[in-house]
């Protein structure tokens, strides 16, 4: 297709097509002669993708070039390079490592992975940024004095498992390694407000339910 | 106890306390003397709670303020007290009513309400801001041409109900009704990130365990 069939389909105006094609956001287009070139449906895949990340991850344009390099690096694995776009994501708070509640959160923490039977920072280093938000996030609670027993984390991380396997189920649905990868950058962005809602419409329905109206 | 003392155990300076209590986000300690005051467990958690509110949740002084005046409204029954305290709240995305996408989203929204057996919003209306995120964050995927399928969707909101089951089991633990609301609003503002870095270790785990390393 045309650049203006690919606008038209899209939705996004011609200009913008441009945009993100000078900034490498956008692969070019086949070249059919000196000032046309042929689009097909991985641009129009890929210009979804794209504004997901500008428009609702509110992505700077460096950040989302980098995403997509390792969403495009078929030389990967498909776990490092799931891994890799994902980690290329802004993601949760960084442990300070300065303060006494980190390093109680990291045992906290590598006793609950050692309860789940996932792996464990032991096994392969705490590399992992979110391994790093997960600990950021309970030496706040701790710090702050709210308590997190080991059993609710447990309950709790099992069933973020079962949300997991089901975005995986989903994932595995799509035809090619490069529409799952995509797909699941995607759902790392945009369905994560999805989810906080419906957590949160969850906690309204349970609480009606257990105190009335 | 004196403000010293209050400062001591919390953490919190004296210049910050006396400023919360300037702000009124720190009720006023029983008058002793025309110069000194007297602090309780309650002043403990109440700045407990305006840290997480101010420094994890980022809410400016006076939203916090607002929350805080749901949290100690005993006159509402308990449902709308720790709605009211969670409505105050920064919540999700609006829904942009001038988009095609918000009507079709909110139907799916209640046929999605109506498969799971939660309330509708044809029978209370839909007040709720956080009914209206959920409807947002579904138009968004509508237009950038993600789908969400019903079956999906009604699997994950009843994971994330068996989430909030957990949550309010907790919260029941506390003894008052006070603590109650204090423990859910807190709850909202602290536990978010950290089961969203939960979900993120999760889908790595299930990853490398469906693709290898």
């Amino acid at each position: 297709m045309r650049l203006s069939e690919l606008s038209e389909l899209s939705g996004v105006t011609t200009a913008t097509i441009k945009y993100y094609l000078r900034e490498g956001l956008l692969p070019p287009g086949q070249r059919v002669s000196a000032t046309q070139a042929e689009y097909d449906e991985s641009h129009l895949r890929r210009l979804r993708l794209v504004r997901a990340l500008l428009q609702v991850g509110r992505l700077p344009v460096a950040t989302t070039r980098e995403v997509l390099k390792y969403v495009d690096d078929e030389s990967l694995g498909r776990t490092i390079r799931l891994g890799a776009a994902l980690w290329a994501l802004p993601h949760g708070p960084e442990p300070d490592e300065e303060a006494p509640e980190t390093a109680l959160a990291r045992d906290e923490v590598e006793r609950l992975l050692g309860r789940l039977g996932w792996t464990t920072a032991q096994e392969i280093g705490s590399l992992s940024p979110v391994h790093r938000s997960v600990v950021a996030s309970l030496a706040t609670l701790i710090r702050l004095g709210y308590p997190c027993e080991g059993d609710y984390l447990v309950e709790q991380a099992q069933l973020m498992h079962q949300v997991a396997v089901r975005d995986l189920d989903m994932m595995e649905t799509y035809p090619s390694e490069a529409e799952q990868v995509e797909k699941a950058v995607a759902s790392a962005v945009l369905y994560e407000p999805l989810l906080a809602s419906l957590r949160r419409l969850a906690q309204e329905e349970e609480t009606a339910r257990r105190f009335g109206l």
